[in-house]
């Protein structure tokens, strides 16, 4: 069979079925509200999220290795590229640029632009410690574990805290080799 | 001013921000296994389902209004036909056919024949009380009543508890005069 040509992101997301997105943020924020009032604790809100976004993330990649033609790729830099340009677009809408690598190509951060999840919220100063994206970080991290990717997704910046951007640091912990049948020869 | 001409939905669905179906659906899930855990009685989940989707349909409507271009309905007859051809559409990409009319005009149903929320969705048999989609009936409420309608809204088929379709009441309870100065002449 000949080799699938990887599509933009800007091609895939105008090939998914998609929903209002002024209707996913208001969802989105009715969680996290859920999360307060229930948990109380911030930082147990921060680690709900997380584990939300896990629980997506290790189902989204499926729809993404689908969709996206996407196949293996050569190492970390490649990967974070692909999450970069093809996942967020595909997903929500928008793209989101790759900086500040470590020497050794195991650590960087992916800084985005726009953010449709935060559109109309304000964090009050009591919840200053809240990680309010931090579905993200989870799906981040769900999504690479299914590729044989142990990281860590961590918030440097969040502009609902009063940074100038939105930045996700993604370490890359431990590539664990995959098992024959590879995924892509399925 | 002109009149301004209401948009199909085709047309609004094709102008708004969107992100992804799977995504949406997968966020929607997470927000019911939340519940579930946190409220355990399937009528406290449907009711706490019943009244996020109320708030966030107190919110919509505005963007509805805005991007709809649909100006006062003149019976409820015409609001159930803009919520199941526009409203559907703009917010959820997928149509309702209205039906079920009672003799006064107050009363009807929404069949949905796609409904991106329930997708990779079975109900356990200790779940059947659940009414999974429940958001749903409290977004119409809530947008309803910011436009003057007092409604209750309930499921009367749901293909997850095994009916044939997905099928809405609305029932027009009280229509509230609007006062001076109307939201139209803002």
């Amino acid at each position: 069979m000949a080799r699938l040509v990887p599509r933009s992101g800007d091609a895939v997301f105008a090939n998914v079925e998609r929903v209002n997105a002024e209707l996913f943020t208001l969802t989105y924020g009715a969680i996290v509200r859920q999360l307060i009032t229930d948990l109380e604790e911030v930082e147990e809100v921060n680690k709900q999220l997380d584990q939300m976004g896990y629980n997506i993330g290790i189902r989204l990649i499926d729809e993404f290795l689908a969709k996206s033609n996407v196949s293996r790729c050569v190492d970390f830099k490649e990967t974070a590229d692909v999450i970069a340009k093809v996942g967020f677009k595909m997903f929500l809408g928008v793209t989101a640029s790759v900086t500040n690598w470590d020497a050794d190509g195991t650590s960087c951060s992916l800084i985005l632009e726009e953010n449709p999840l935060v559109d109309f919220v304000e964090l009050p100063d009591m919840y200053q410690g809240l990680h309010y994206c931090n579905i993200l970080s989870g799906v981040i991290r769900g999504a690479l574990e299914m590729v044989s990717m142990k990281t860590e997704v961590t918030w440097v910046r969040d502009m609902l805290r009063g940074d100038d951007a939105y930045e996700l640091q993604v370490k890359l912990l431990k590539q664990v080799p995959e098992e024959y049948p590879y995924k892509d020869d399925e």
